[in-house]
């Protein structure tokens, strides 16, 4: 299972984490991550690193996992049916964090990589990942310029990547119940191992090396935005929204919890506090009903902008 | 679809939703009901009532709901899986209340009759129901009165029913991704056609009717007992294994959900705010941990005690 091949994989999420974990205790500008190291009985382990606290961020986890297993849970993989009950490995660093102001936008960024064989042939691995984003209080250019750092990221490996990855974004963070997008999108990709291993590789790493680049200028710019109760029980009803995704429809929680995963890593995503209020609904014309009516119905952010060259 | 034979069902239902509401707003010594009354395209409706505010009750929803459906979900039924894909009637009162207080259980109670069929034969029929508590900062003497009043109110129709159904509870009403209950249980049963139509009925208007004598001497009890931070903090923890169980297991939401139900009045359920916090785990020996040590897992609360002659 621990294929020579497949250690760059390893080396670049641990990488990955310590990369992500610096830059946001430095836009944090108050604490530290805390890391609690775990290991899985049947193989593997992880390192679950979550900061807490009175800086920038509320709640937020960065985790790495490394996982051996005797049988493929079924959410692991929507194509590969026919691996499902063999033995595998998965691999990943997931992201998510919750700012405490609620013009700062919730971000959640994962990369992945999944093998049910050690010979590398193209039916047995495959990679996934995308990042997206959940603002409370949007503001329209910071949209565009989370989509167009994503764009940029994927461009040199595929013209056709970011259009299909961001459809399947909106696709995948949609709440049917709700019939409401869990945010703004971003990208999403799964069960990819088009062009090879070294392809698709370099396709998780522009993703993951994006992330930072996209999330950080825009709380940079909005964590010093004041806000009071208004906006801040407007964000924990969201919140609630995010919770109902995250444990209804979200693949990646069934899947870590189908494969025995650890629960407090799994459900380090859920954020510090939501809310259930007994009759929501924003006053029309109000900031809050600009969130539901023109920002989460799916919109090509990009449609005035070019590429970079 | 509407025999005359679910005619009682439905006026019982409708009463129970009657006196539920006004012996929670009693309890409240505040706020009252709000009814939504709604009607479901393909037939049916129901009328949703909540109450919030400063009272009691933080959050309380206490709904009826009758619908007609063209395809039974698969989660309505453990048993009789040759009715999944039939129309169907479904009619139920479903309530949960989240008091304020720390000291103040959660309760849960739902009665509720599914048909396919309008010629009431056994096969195409049944009830469900229960009621289950979800206590804080327990009292061994409350969830020993809360048992002994669904023993005692099962008793005349069959001896073994309390037994049953307490076990059902204990299995249902479980978080294996946390191996935790979600509170001390109660009384829980499904799919039940046992001695005919009379009977069955007899059996869900006991649970309906018990609700209240289990409920009401609780939150009096304990309702002014003075609590803090520390006591809110465990309790918004605690909700969010609520929101957990209701969102990851609960059949009720999954079938409400699938049948295309109102999402507003089936995630009534959830409570007004819960936290999930970074780094929970209570201190040994403090009231927090003999929650969890001492009351969750599975008891026999009667042991000691004698059936009402």
């Amino acid at each position: 299972m621990e294929n020579p091949r497949f250690q760059p994989v390893r080396s670049y999420l641990v990488d990955l984490q310590n990369r992500v974990c610096g830059e946001l205790e430095r836009l944090d500008g108050r604490e530290s991550f805390h890391s609690d190291r775990w290991e899985r009985l049947g193989g593997g382990g992880g390192d679950t690193r979550g900061i807490a606290g009175e800086g920038v961020f509320e709640k937020g986890g960065v985790n790495f996992s490394h996982v051996l297993g005797d049988v493929l849970p079924p959410a692991a993989t929507d194509s590969r049916h026919q691996l499902a009950g063999r033995p595998f490995l998965a691999m990943g660093v997931s992201t998510v964090v919750h700012p405490r102001s609620p013009y700062v936008p919730t971000a959640h960024m994962n990369v992945r990589f999944f093998t049910t064989d050690d010979d590398a042939d193209e039916a047995a691995w495959w990679f996934g990942g995308g990042f997206d984003l959940t603002p409370y209080y949007p503001f329209e250019e910071d949209v565009v310029h989370w989509h167009r750092i994503a764009r940029d990221a994927l461009q040199p490996l595929g013209i056709d990547l970011y259009p299909r990855f961001k459809e399947w974004c909106d696709r995948y963070f949609f709440l049917p119940h709700r019939d409401e997008a869990r945010g703004v999108g971003g990208i999403f990709f799964d069960d990819f191992s088009e062009g090879g291993f070294d392809h698709a590789f370099a396709v998780m790493r522009a993703v993951g090396d994006a992330f930072l680049p996209a999330y950080a200028p825009i709380v940079e710019l909005r964590g010093k935005h004041p806000f009071g109760e208004r906006e801040r029980a407007f964000q924990l009803e969201r919140r609630g929204r995010y919770v109902e995704f995250n444990l209804l429809h979200d693949r990646g929680t069934r899947f870590g919890l189908q494969s025995g995963g650890r629960t407090e890593s799994i459900l380090m995503s859920l954020p510090p506090l939501a809310s259930w209020p007994n009759s929501p609904s924003p006053d029309p014309g109000s900031p809050e009903a600009s969130l539901l009516r023109e920002f989460l119905p799916v919109r090509d952010w990009l449609s005035g902008t070019q590429p970079k060259r």
